[in-house]
């Protein structure tokens, strides 16, 4: 049994990932902490939930592996310290993503606070990092909107099936959990039920970390949130290069994806949030629609898009089966 | 006081528009009646719910004007029983909306049910078509997502603002209540609450009438379902014509709805359903993303989307004031 | 045209007034104020909402009437302020609920802040004060579930239909916005939506508020969060007096009722949220349950519950008639 | 690896039974068929979902145990041919909750359909009839309103604790899923969402399951629709016997579930549905309230009041550990 912290537990993504390694064959919770170093330890929400701890870092030299869930910046010196004694670290907020630390302060207003480690970390998409994933000492795990739009561009963009000169859409749609814990008028129930919202068109500091994976600035995203707890559907607009179908775009996204065990094409219908909510799968279908091709992909922001991705790096990094404690 | 007809009373259009006629100041709804000759009168679901009485069209010369809430095909022997007795009719199916009658058998499977009428209907995007409809005893009632496509696109296609060859994207996202009041799988709460999915691409039924407004067809069209009762929020996606701005879209959008009572145009921020529900207004919002232009579009589906342009259109009809009942 | 001014008018009470005061035929409202003194103008959310004012308490000499939507303990101050200029106050706070200031004390942890103005102040369910309400300076406005609890109770009481020794149960089930619009955990999306509780069991600030107006401290009163936004209703377990049915107890309130515009009593079925949301109505029904009664009562929180009949005691003591703006 | 059948699969207990046993370490679903002799086999909604066969009794004989998800009447048939072919038999509907063949026939409006079969059924109330359940051949798994009554008040009643004169108000509150996959008005988005409703005050079929197991017609039973998919919360008001406080309740039930796996009495706080969806769990808090005394009670209906109890049972019935694919 291999053992795990958890920094930043008390969030909505520590929180997803408590509830995985519950079910975890090979790996369990040994460390819960806050990411905090001066609070008081935090009192379980119901009985059954487990108490999270005072930040230590001193404890981290007891585990395999350490998932940083922590906002951007702070995860950085925590991951300094793990990598130092040895551990493996994964990191969920943004800090390891961005390759280029000038793009990072420009997308996060601060200077990157550890621009030594960025060379190492790997980009956790896991389906097109699987080695780099499994050899590495340091994880940046992908956003969860990047997520639900490079797993179905990026084959597509390789294979060559799209118009290199025209934009890319990214219609997308995310679930309340993907704005965290922290109450604020933007996540009060009475501004998000039975409502509807774009925001950050053009701005949203994902862009640059789609655009860097895509290797195009092509990209047009538009986030938007709905009235539900978790789950993200992208829909994505392609201009086929000449003579490509969307069935020969299909074919390219069933071709890749064979075999995958989290990902999955559509032979007919379209993936819904209720496909994937609660589950480590991202699912994909492809239309035709008048002059372009419409690609739609569905998955947990809180799993595949977060904590579940996480822990498939996570089971890679450590030598177990990558799919452990996930469904 | 004039006197108005609402037949197809029993569904959400025609309820919302009891709702609205009850506060107008000078239209009174006189016949409330369902669509459908053989059934026996609706009681009311709670107390304080008009009864929705049997089909009479020999009512129908008693008022001055019509409200056709019914399923498409059904509203054309009606809408010719009243134009025939003098009413003004304003049909919220989809019977007179398209011009070609071939183009309507083909979306709809049918052949159309009144040729001779296409001719004379108005197509009531009020904001576009006020002297025609003020002139017309017939008007075609626009769908709820072609109103939010067409509102925005309209003027900026006219102005030449937009690159004549690119797709244009628009992806619509609607409440349930577009779907009408009929129980199925497809409005069943466990399949819509806590859930979003896309639907239709490229063969919804609104498609043909947008293509044929818009004078094009490089509308690329997505609907999807969310989960809230009403609202429509349409994100468009526009390739500015050769140096065109999204300044210079906002402005002409700003300039053409100047005065209007029920479209406006954001100088900051983002319209959301929040803001136009149980309203007639239709909010629009321009914002630059990278290559292209991203134009919001938000207003309620049972309102401007239907029954509230249905007014507004029946108001001009009847020489009413355009905005009395509506808000 | 009469003037009314609205203080705090950022919070849902206020917002609502303000819908409520924009379809008034004899009101209108002239002030339009936040409740803290040091604050700068809020912007509005949307273009088409009002922006509201820093509080000035000079302004309110200008006006007939004043709201007060403020926190408990800030209205007095206010109050007093008005009254001395000659307006007439309706309080929607709890400031003037309790007759005793020991109560208020003790359920609001603070001593009372305007205890020489407990006297004058008129309880407002109007359907019980209509004569006191119209003759007043100041009326406190009922609390949310209270007046969805004494509606049906004081009748049945007064009657001697229930049995005085026993217990009254009203288990009382609300929308968020009777929690207000400040954001924190017990308003996040995350725990309202698909969630359910009970909270404030034999504690809740509204239980003396009740007890005092029933006349007994046998009331059992328990409130709950519901996910939805706007909507009360409390399911009240009675043990008749002997001899006493439901069918009595029903004709009770439907003969007290008869006539009240507001109130309405059911023959058949029973109240659900949606006949009363957006309306300024209680709702009614009486069936029996094995030894007892039960009542169900419904009514919108935000009108009935607090704006809307608030409004309805401003028009009685400002002599306009008392529906005008009401539906 | 034991091996199960499900009957009526393509429903929602059905469906959570196959989530359930996905997870299951030594049961597994063999064979997943429908109630009806005369349909096709039903395709997925989804790419991942199980297909789900026609039915075909003659497969049962291959199985160890047989849950019966089906509608009440329907069951009874298909229980006899497995208890005939040797098979353990877990019946999800009502037909073997009453032992008193009369009182099924007031309640479901139907002559029992396997009135020989009442006597060796046992009620699968796990927690109280643990040893039954473990040596029966069929067991009738409780209602989903049932359970959540009757953990908190079986222990109270047996211990004296009750006045046992007093009504005992049970005022529960479900989640849409207790309803069915049946589309029909009542299930409707449209009149689910943003609503609250009770229904069946005094009639509901519930009760006289409820009053069989406490041994007592005191019972007033109220069920409510919530706009949430899943879960059960029941607010109990229950007169204490002469000099029994709140305290004493709350030790009573804390002593009675020690040591229990799937009920938890609260030392602090109160259950929420949120603490119990997607686990088998029922959880219980104890407050005193004026003159009574309030017991909250939470469940997931879909899993202890309905499949995961199943499964619990089955579980037993076989010889497999109790908590197996259950959490």
């Amino acid at each position: 049994m291999k053992r795990a912290a958890i920094v930043g537990a008390s969030g909505y993504t520590g929180r997803e990932l408590l509830t995985l390694l519950a079910r975890h064959p090979r790996l369990r919770a040994e460390v819960v902490m806050t990411a905090r170093p001066d609070t008081a330890p935090e009192p379980p929400a119901f009985p059954h939930e487990r108490p999270v701890d005072v930040l230590d870092l001193g404890r981290l030299a007891t585990v395999d592996g350490v998932f940083l869930c922590t906002p951007h910046g702070a995860a950085s010196e925590i991951a300094r310290a793990a990598l130092a004694s040895g551990q493996k670290v994964v990191d969920l907020s943004a800090d390891f993503r961005l390759r280029d630390p000038a793009v990072y302060a420009h997308a996060y207003g601060v200077a990157h606070p550890a621009p030594e480690l960025l060379p190492e970390a790997v980009y956790g998409l896991t389906e097109h990092a699987r080695d780099a994933v499994a050899g590495a000492r340091l994880c940046a795990n992908p956003g969860c909107y990047p997520t639900s739009i490079l797993l179905p561009l990026l084959p597509l963009l390789a294979a060559g099936l799209v118009d290199a000169a025209a934009p890319i859409v990214a219609d997308s749609k995310s679930g309340v959990s993907g704005a965290g814990k922290t109450s604020g008028p933007r996540t009060h129930f009475g501004n998000v039920h039975d409502n509807f919202l774009a925001y950050g068109i053009g701005t949203h500091r994902h862009l640059p970390e789609i655009q860097q994976q895509a290797g195009t600035d092509r990209i047009v995203f538009t986030p938007h949130l709905l009235p539900v707890f978790r789950g993200i559907l992208t829909t994505l607009y392609l201009q086929p290069a000449a003579g490509v179908s969307a069935a020969t775009m299909r074919g390219c996204l069933a071709e890749r994806y064979a075999g995958e065990p989290f990902v999955r094409v559509y032979d007919r219908g379209l993936p819904e949030l209720c496909a994937v909510q609660q589950s480590n799968r991202c699912d994909l279908a492809v239309a035709a629609s008048g002059p372009l091709v419409v690609v739609v992909a569905a998955l947990d922001n809180l799993q595949k898009g977060a904590s579940g991705q996480a822990l498939q790096n996570m089971n890679l990094m450590l030598g177990l089966p990558e799919t452990d404690g996930l469904a």
